[in-house]
């Protein structure tokens, strides 16, 4: 009886990996991740060169549905049926070995994985490895901390409607924005309303090969990859020392 | 000329520390950390056993200020003048060679590395290294995804006013509450107020020896330690896909 694991990748720098996560990617004899149709997928391009010469690989690619609107009944139908399917495939798969899903990140925070971690319950053993979220690969590289004291920290998906990411963005003391690709206007709009735009900074592809930070503000919004978050920093409300 | 490396060790298992930091850590010929006067620090605990014989060692003892109120003008004094002395040591030594500081969990996050940062700015060369946020590794143990979909995480500090908890408990569809350890009524009465308590999680030394999980109402509020987190999982308003 096998088991399935989560291992979480980290922001992308294969460095960046836990060693517990790189021990059991380099080990691994069967290895799963997520992609577009097309694509060769970002978790597959962390790990290149780490993979066993006779791996077994399982592209697990999302059903084509840019043509569906996101809350309409036939993407969430297309979607479920997708990750129904995978979740019998991985199950019956760990009957007889161990499987490694990869995701991007911390697999737990906004990850692909948890929409089978869902489906698997009771019929797999299950162990995710965490991983460091694609957000703090992006704080670092702005080379300031993202919070200090009793700052208040908020993480908000820029699929949000405008006015939650106003009103989320005046209640925080430092925000992240994920998911900032092509709502990336808005998010802008949002952040302006808010009186924070001046002090956003946006990482595309932190810790990648392609890594740009820059000054939301002084960023054309024209075209945002799929890989950006927006970061406002903390400044601190006192000095601390733990108890 | 060399440089000041601080880095991030992840939520306690030191096999959840980053390829990077650990063949880091593993090399350094001088390793500083934060500690409590009289204890051993946690920092120091995650490393045992990989550093160099011939390691140095510089234990930064805080200050011993619990009879000070920590917003008296005393305490932040005490501690202003223990940063500025350290990193003035810092700043010398890595004229000569490289120097490690380790911190617990990712840095940047409610580090107290930040505070030397700030003042080494200019004086010598800095180099973060991110970690998996003792968070990560908190929800993780927890067994269920922290957040899915468009969900809002909001990251408190339980040394701030009930008021601000129950407002922000309120606001947020996620939440991670740490600075739990003697602030803990207060969390438990903020979360009551917001309606939250029911769902929430108490995680003492998430990935530690020592692991505790268990649900917040359950657990008998006298004595939690300094390495506590309050997790408040998100349901997700709807499914994801990338873009
Ligand atoms: C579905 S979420 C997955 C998050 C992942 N589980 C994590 O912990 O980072 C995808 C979003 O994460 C953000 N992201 C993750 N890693 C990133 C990186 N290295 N640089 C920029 N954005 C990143 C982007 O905003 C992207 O839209
Ligand atoms: C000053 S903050 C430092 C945070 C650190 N930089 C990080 O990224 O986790 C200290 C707080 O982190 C939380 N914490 C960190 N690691 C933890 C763990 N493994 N288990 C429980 N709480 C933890 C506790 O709430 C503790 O009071």
């Amino acid at each position: 009886m096998g088991k399935i694991l989560c291992a979480g990748l980290g922001p992308g720098d294969p460095d960046l990996i836990s060693v517990r996560a790189d021990r059991t990617i380099r080990a691994a004899t069967h290895v799963a991740h997520f992609r577009k149709a097309g694509r060769a997928g970002q978790a597959r391009r962390i790990v290149e060169g780490m993979l066993r010469p006779d791996v077994t690989e399982l592209a697990m690619e999302y059903p084509v549905t840019t043509e569906l609107p996101f809350d309409s009944p036939g993407y969430t139908k297309a979607l479920a049926g997708f990750y129904d399917d995978w979740a019998n495939r991985l199950a019956d798969l760990a009957q007889g070995q161990d499987v490694v899903v990869l995701c991007e990140g911390d697999p737990f925070l906004y990850g692909s994985f948890m929409h089978l971690h869902s489906r698997l319950q009771g019929r797999a053993e299950i162990e995710v490895i965490p991983g460091i979220p694609g957000m703090a690969g992006c704080w670092t590289v702005t080379g300031q901390p993202i919070t200090w004291g009793d700052d208040v920290l908020t993480v908000l998906m820029g699929t949000l409607p405008e006015g939650d990411l106003v009103r989320h963005a005046r209640a925080a003391d430092a925000l992240v924005i994920m998911k900032t690709g092509r709502n990336l206007p808005k998010v802008r709009r949002a952040l302006a309303a808010a009186g924070r735009l001046e002090a956003a900074f946006l990482v595309e592809r932190g810790t990648m090969p392609g890594q740009r930070v820059a000054r939301l503000s002084e960023v054309d919004g024209a075209d945002c990859p799929y890989f950006a978050i927006v970061i406002v920093h903390g400044h601190g409300r006192r000095p601390e020392m733990p108890e």
